[in-house]
């Protein structure tokens, strides 16, 4: 059949997607999520088909934009519609769904569909429910990692000794990653370390470290960065290196789905995309933070040893200690403040923060043999009181292109301990939150600075820690939360 | 936030959706899927919000037509954006995903949800997924039909006794409804009969009885014609009783998704929605159909037993023979014809046709109370052979809008035997097929006619059925598929 096209002035940044008044499809057979080809005098494509009742024309079919460009559509054109068979990649989610275990070759499908916007949400969601209601194998796990970086942009350093590392959050001011790149790119290892944006927390890698300079930088540009000064850190979503990742995120966040396959490959793939190699993985461990205990972290720890071995990474886990948040300051800025007063072995620089850098820096060194063993950590100290480390984050922010550092969010105010004795535990998330409501990380400079932590003794009366927002609205509504929660002491 | 809205004259047909430029919603530290309550001078209202990169406004809101209308925006309105919270519904559908038990309130709150389109696809399908990858106990499964029952429209015909029936398709010509539901309600049994349209058949019960008289009728006129004539055989769709249950098959359709439980409860909730409670389940099996095997058969007909005691519904069951089809016309207006010659006792009327339609109408008298244990067949044959049941017929079609029988689709073309022998088999997929190339169920007057069925002689070059295109390009396709499938000869 023959339509007139109607231009929708939207993007569905999905999948193509053309849209018919219920009666015409009912007449032509069609039914909602059908796969259509539409052909124009230029041009020839595969749609989803949406249905609409009302309020739409009959005889015409509606195109979102990306379907109208890629028709090539020109005044009093028409188009051809035929219905389209539906992908082999379905047959594979449902054998996903059924139980099955799934081959190289079919995710690799599923994967190459998803990235080409071939598949519509619906079908995707069916996918993840596969893999999290059936599970993913370490065979799977590891193609799945493949199908994402082959489906993917990569950043290729032949023969290089390309280093990396991940956290899996939920630890408040744990921003070790800046640091860490600044330590081990100043030994001469390339680290070319993408990082994510916060979703729910109060700011990610990427949040923090674009106060200070900025982060969206597109492939090109980071191989000349790569080059000349050996590393950066930018935000991931930027290079668009694991599209296919990046569209599942979408589907996952909703009901806030993790199937441990996809978290583990979704990982993997981000450090395999970059060419990384040697790759530390860093799992908190504590009753606010993702993974509540030992078990599940050694659980964790294990897969990632054997994917990394199927991926032909060397890869280091460490579980560390997730009770309460790392350095002082919470939301972009005031963790940048922490991360630049450890850099600069500042005095009042947090301790907590520049330990755990040094750690993760000298497992790093010695895992890319740069450090003999068990001399890392004398190597890593000694990159940071030299002040090579400062030297080389400086290069790096430069070559991103430095911004004015900004000043904090000017409405703060102290919260004060409600009585005297000891601090026995700090709620990551409701400090999360605090900070939330403060305003980070809309707000770059709006969070929290804790003055106490676990073990320290306050008095009534003392600032536990100082709330920076972003409007007078968003100070009351962060004090009223502060009144009963955040801090325990005894 | 406040923002100008800007209408998107598109109905989404479910949920409530707005939609932010990507920088907007970075700004307002907002995600794809968050939802959203937006407040005009005159409304309020919660939507899914969606995001796009370009080719949209910043620093305005795109409401799709439903949620532009909910607000009631008049020229100059702007909208006022807060955050929502995520429905509590959509932690029991995590809580299903994880393979736990949902109890009869859970259930609830889901279907209410869908059912006031507070939850998007993606969260809709998550659940379909959870029912498929788990399973839904006897306990969940009569849960959610009672939920899809209560959460949509009823027919209520209080302290009557009101029969139904239900076939799990996939036999091509099946079309015994019409002629059941003729003998029933002349035996004076209310028959409410809603039936589902073709999706891949060649044709559904309504599609059939469309061919010869309106099915289309509002709830309030189909309590008219069931006091006046004492039944109806209407389409399901155009009454809205299960609401639910359409939205969730909308959601199963992409993948031919059918989790058992999920299956059962849209069958009996439809059935539950007219107040049956005297309820006859046809379960044909054979190679080309839905149930493949006599195990897979008894498993379901113990489960219909079971919720049906539950639901407190009278159930019976019966398996049938599925290896072929049944009649002579496949396509709904040739099954039309069977029907009448069945009900007008015409010499040529189909011997398995009328055999079937008498069976079921036996039980469905006995099961009702209306013929003594052992003489519900001779009632049947009676109210056929005297006329009675070919009146009611007239009576209910002219009740419900009598259309003039439309002529047969005028290209035909017989298919004859390539060797002589006896019928060994007729592939119901290829016959369906066939059908459906021919033109059915969009042209309600193409589809075939078979003169032979399986165990008939025939004669190399002897007719075995004829096939009516509604285009000379559709019969020759037809004619093309025809050559190495459907029949074979022994």
């Amino acid at each position: 059949m023959q339509l007139k096209p109607y231009k929708i002035k939207i993007k569905t940044g999905g999948p193509l997607v053309a849209v018919l008044h219920d009666d015409t499809a009912h007449e032509m057979d069609l039914h909602v999520g059908d796969r259509l080809r539409l052909k124009s005098d230029r041009s020839m494509i595969t749609a989803l088909l949406d249905v609409t009742r009302d309020n739409f024309p009959k005889r015409k079919i509606g195109l979102f934009a990306e379907a109208y460009e890629a028709l090539n559509i020109e005044p009093d054109d028409v188009v051809e519609i035929t219905a389209a068979d539906k992908p082999p990649s379905l047959l594979f989610i449902r054998k996903k769904l059924d139980g099955l275990a799934l081959n190289a070759a079919e995710l690799n499908e599923i994967v190459r569909d998803i990235v080409h916007g071939d598949l519509s949400d619906v079908e995707m969601t069916y996918f993840v429910s596969g893999c999290y209601a059936n599970g993913l194998s370490d065979d799977e796990t590891a193609a799945l990692t493949k199908a994402i970086v082959r489906n993917g942009k990569k950043l290729e350093f032949k023969g290089k000794i390309v280093a990396d590392k991940h956290c899996i959050g939920g630890v408040p001011g744990n921003r070790v990653t800046p640091i860490v790149v600044a330590i081990v790119v100043a030994s001469g290892v390339l680290m070319p370390k993408t990082s994510s944006r916060a979703i729910t927390s109060p700011a990610g890698t990427a949040d923090a470290v674009e106060s200070i300079c900025n982060v969206t930088i597109n492939a090109h540009r980071l191989m000349k960065i790569a080059k000349s000064v050996g590393g950066f850190m930018v935000w991931g979503g930027g290079v668009d290196l694991a599209a296919a990742d990046d569209r599942m995120i979408r589907i996952r966040n909703p009901m806030s789905l993790d199937p441990e396959g996809m978290l583990l490959a979704s990982i993997m793939a981000k450090k395999h995309s970059v060419s990384a190699n040697h790759v530390l993985i860093d799992i908190p461990v504590g009753p606010g933070v993702k993974i509540k205990d030992a078990a599940h972290a050694q659980h964790l720890k294990k897969r990632f040893l054997q994917i990394g071995k199927m991926l032909g990474m060397k890869v280091k886990v460490i579980i560390t200690d997730g009770k309460q948040p790392i350095g002082n300051g919470i939301g972009p800025l005031l963790e940048m403040i922490d991360v630049m007063n450890v850099l600069k072995n500042e005095k009042n620089a947090p301790d907590d923060l520049r330990i755990k850098s040094i750690m993760e820096s000298s497992i790093l060194l010695e895992l890319t043999g740069k450090a003999r063993p068990g001399h890392g950590k004398k190597m890593a100290e000694h990159l940071l009181k030299s002040g090579h480390a400062w030297r080389k984050f400086q290069q790096i922010i430069t070559a991103q292109g430095k911004k004015r550092i900004p000043k904090l969010a000017k409405f703060s105010k102290n919260v004060a301990a409600q009585k005297s004795g000891m601090v026995k535990a700090i709620e990551n998330k409701s400090i999360a939150h605090l900070a939330r409501i403060a305003g980070a990380p809309k707000d770059a400079a709006a969070g929290l600075f804790l003055h106490k932590k676990i073990g320290y003794r306050v008095k009534k009366g003392e600032a536990l820690y100082t709330i920076y927002a972003s409007s007078p609205d968003r100070l009351k509504y962060a004090l009223e939360f502060a009144k009963n929660t955040g801090y325990k002491i005894k």
